[in-house]
């Protein structure tokens, strides 16, 4: 009994340091992001180390160490973001919650508390209820949470304490602070830009899809080609599935990288007034694409395959239009991650249709016309 | 000029009140929402109000309004995930850094401030790196948050207050008054339950996939059967495509409430143990599906057109077949909805396959078989 569970602790801890290398080696930046988070918030723990900043700050200097753990992100744009919602929050939430404990100290001490819980009610109620605006919940969302915060705690501690001014004011500075150490050990140590991730993953899904329609071809033609497949390519199939599938599912991270990358400022290639709401569009037809690819897909081990000789008939424009879609799309693909002109892709978009246009003459009611064209439609949208 | 900003500032006002009102009438339960969170909010600054309770727990009694702004979330689940995550990680974290804080003390006044560092460098570096094993970020990822704040809070402010203990003890009862405020507050007046939220997303996807099935036909042969299409018809059609699109797109939505129902206990016909990941299955199943029918339809539109002649011949069996997997997806979506057995679905799957072999028969390599037996194929599996 005990030597089973010292063996399944055993299997458990091995399972738990291959899943840790694989994460790490997957992208390292994990690594970094991880010791930078380590960094930051030592380096913030220093204003209670230090006698004369302690005293200035007091028990608030916390509030810079809190505010550092919240607001660091993985890429710039997402902590830039938070860390400015969170500075203008709390500026604003204390100036409000300023005025109106002012207000409410004006109607006398039996009715202050009333007044201060209406206007704690009012103001949490609204501000929550704008947290469901989808324009302001992209960009804003963070903002009014601290807003609501700041607001019933100068609000509502005022009530006991004279000093309001003065403590609102702590909390604004220590938060800066916080929030500017937080940004700027972000984007010292190895930044990590969102803008470039969004760059990167639109052009590795375009990649996707190309080597997807690269080997549907020969895929499908394999019978007729006389190709047994290996156990590689067996494999090769299910890896390209799962990543036509990756790339259907990337909506809400294309859409989250978006949102941070509206942050970032200019970096390398990335200039400012950079078109990130392309990125958006591409993505969406790209997703259109890979639709249509999960669908020939299916369509491959379906049960209805046409006969060899069939096949064989269509074999030569499909096996072209196919590889040339392929191509196209690998173009496509490299033209965006290296920000050139797509001229490559031209040739072998032309190639494409000439190839479809062949099939039509071949004939007039064909599923492979009808199916592949509307898959090079979106080709021809992008180029 | 004036003229011109003030007629501005009225169409924007009109435009947000629009807006407002949409949002409203599209869920009223973020009305409700909004009140709930102002109630709590204003319940929990009662403890700043009266001085016996104020005087047991001094300012920290703020992080009982704090706890309540950022755990309190739209549904019960979310609230109760965050509340344990909150308050089991101010437990941990509070231990851990009490245990920390000891033990540097030992290490005399010159070393233990790099003891302290160290330490804190450490967990916060380690703590965020498991931030990204997938599993633990579902399901933990605010209580590694709330774990550094809280271990960085103890361990570093006791370097200056030799009463941590009784700052521990001090932040968790607040902690743990203002986690249970929230989750009872949002459990007991009107209760948005993520799991029921989930249940209906997916029943009501398989109706839109019905719906598109149900008047695909009629749409793909309207010209055979003399139907002009009326403005209300291409309206109906294109917000068919969109409801198609948020089909596909709504992965992310489903995952999100899975996570949170998880944390829900039996409510309603939920019982415990309800099997909440055959959602995330028949969620994939849906969204495949939905992917062949935005196939289906930008073929509706794309240039190849079969000539009406050649349409007439197989107007009868796809007729039948598109309206039987429309009646057979409605079946299931009321099945799934009411929680019966989908017993009604099953005569109309047959009837669909019945339509599908009568094509098969009467072509051998036609488009209509192919593509709708794999739109037939998820629908068997459904059932």
């Amino acid at each position: 009994m005990l030597m089973s569970n010292y063996e399944k602790i055993k299997t458990d801890v091995s399972h738990i340091s291959q899943l840790t290398k694989q994460l790490a080696k997957d992208d390292p930046r994990r690594i970094v992001h991880s010791i930078k988070v380590g960094f930051a918030i030592t380096l913030v723990s220093l204003f209670f180390y230090f006698d004369p900043l302690y005293e200035g700050l007091g028990m608030n200097a916390m509030w810079a160490v809190l505010t550092v753990v919240v607001v660091f992100e993985f890429s710039v744009g997402a902590t830039l973001g938070k860390g400015v919602n969170r500075g203008l929050a709390t500026i604003i939430g204390g100036m409000s919650g300023f005025g109106a404990h002012r207000l409410s100290s004006l109607s006398g001490d039996k009715l202050e508390p009333f007044f201060l819980g209406f206007s704690v009610f009012i103001t949490a109620g609204v501000t929550t209820f704008m947290r469901f605006f989808p324009k302001v919940k992209a960009r804003f969302d963070y903002g009014l949470l601290v807003f609501i915060l700041t607001f019933c705690l100068i609000c509502v501690s005022g009530y006991r304490d004279d000093q309001v001014i003065d403590m609102a004011h702590r909390r604004i500075t220590t938060i800066l602070i916080g929030s500017s150490t937080a940004v700027i050990v972000c984007l010292i140590i190895c930044p990590v830009w969102a803008g470039t991730d969004l760059h990167n993953l639109v052009s590795t899904n375009i990649l996707t899809l190309s080597l997807f329609f690269q080997g549907f071809g020969i895929e499908y033609f394999k019978t007729s080609l006389d190709i047994t497949p290996s156990d590689d390519e067996i494999e090769d199939n299910k890896s390209s599935l799962q990543a036509i599938k990756s790339v259907l599912n990337s909506k809400n991270n294309i859409d989250t990288l978006l949102n941070y990358a509206r942050w970032e400022f200019r970096h390398g290639r990335f200039k400012k007034g950079h078109p990130w709401t392309q990125y958006q569009k591409i993505g969406e037809l790209v997703r259109n694409c890979a639709c249509r690819a999960e669908a020939l897909h299916s369509f491959l081990y379906s049960q209805g395959q046409a006969p060899n000789e069939v096949k064989a008939k269509f074999l030569e424009p499909c096996m072209k239009m196919s590889t040339e879609s392929g191509n196209c799309l690998s173009e496509l693909s490299m033209a965006i991650k290296k920000m050139n002109k797509p001229s490559k892709a031209k040739p072998h978009l032309q190639n494409a249709k000439q190839a479809v246009q062949n099939l039509n003459v071949l004939l007039t009611a064909n599923i492979w016309k009808n199916l592949n064209l509307s898959d090079v439609t979106p080709v021809a949208t992008v180029a």
